[in-house]
């Protein structure tokens, strides 16, 4: 492999979307998600390919020096409970989408597995270009894959009936935090 | 150590409560969490303690054998993200309530951490003696010890009370699932 993948790519290069009821624009797919456009797993080298760029459009990065983007890159592969999914404009050498697939271990449902999406985000400038739905429904697919018995989100009102249209449901639970970070 | 605990014991003894504004009944604290009974790391052992019997009194558990138990057991071991808090009634030898902290790994906040409660539950003949409390409060002390920028769960709108009186609040962020387990 050229680059240092989070995770092997065939992974989703194998993943099957023949199940997959909600369609796309014609000619668009996870596996074909736009002219110049590739879905793969993180690499080491997205750090100068504007990963943490695209994520700034979604929340604080703060300062991320190399070495400390490098450390939780392995720490995350080490891990292999994390599935950071990007697309690159291949052109451009730059990553203008991100999505995580977080899984957690569990005791209940017979040591069961679940899926949480996170951190979805892609470039203003490729809006509308249903980039942010291929990402979910690779994260969807991914955790079925991986044997989850459920994946879930959190999402503001706004984003409720984008994530409604690929199968997402509210079920009466409620979301709630408390925040340290000054 | 006697037990093969899941993580540092040492952790929750020295955590300190002295910033921790709710208050408790007399005489209980998380330290003191009432007559015989301990709070600690997840032990081994504890499969022959009743744990996964009161895992069972929140969700599905399933059949899990002494061999799938201990694979998990050493998984999250070895992940080190995984903080399973239960408390024992020693005179009993029996766990009588459980809560977890989950710890995800992020890029965003300066490469930070954030935390999740998951799984709490009290054996309903323990109920109504603030042991969910004590749960709650251990995990979210234990989240800011460890470093987390925030701490959030998922409850119903029966438990808002309960999380509201230990610092949680609903933010407008909504809770979305798919299911795929029959």
């Amino acid at each position: 492999m050229d680059y240092n993948f989070l995770f092997d790519p065939s992974i989703l290069a194998d993943l099957d979307y023949s199940s997959w009821k909600s369609s796309f624009r014609p000619g668009v797919s996870p596996h074909t998600p736009g002219h110049g456009l590739k879905v793969r797993p993180l690499c080491a080298t997205d750090y100068d390919k504007g990963f943490l760029g695209v994520l700034a459009q979604l929340t604080k990065v703060g300062t991320v020096t190399r070495e400390q983007f490098m450390a939780r890159f392995n720490a995350m592969k080490d891990d292999k409970s994390y599935y950071v999914c990007v697309i690159e404009d291949l052109n451009k050498r730059e990553v203008i989408g991100a999505a995580t697939l977080v899984i957690e271990q569990k005791f209940i449902h017979s040591c069961g597995m679940r899926a949480r999406v996170e951190d979805v985000v892609v470039n203003d400038t490729y809006r509308g270009k249903q980039l942010g739905k291929i990402l979910t429904v690779v994260l969807i697919m991914l955790s079925k894959h991986l044997g989850c018995y459920k994946i879930s989100l959190e999402c503001s009102d706004q984003k409720l009936p984008f994530y409604q249209q690929v199968g997402f449901k509210q079920d009466g639970t409620n979301y709630m935090v408390q925040r340290w970070e000054t």
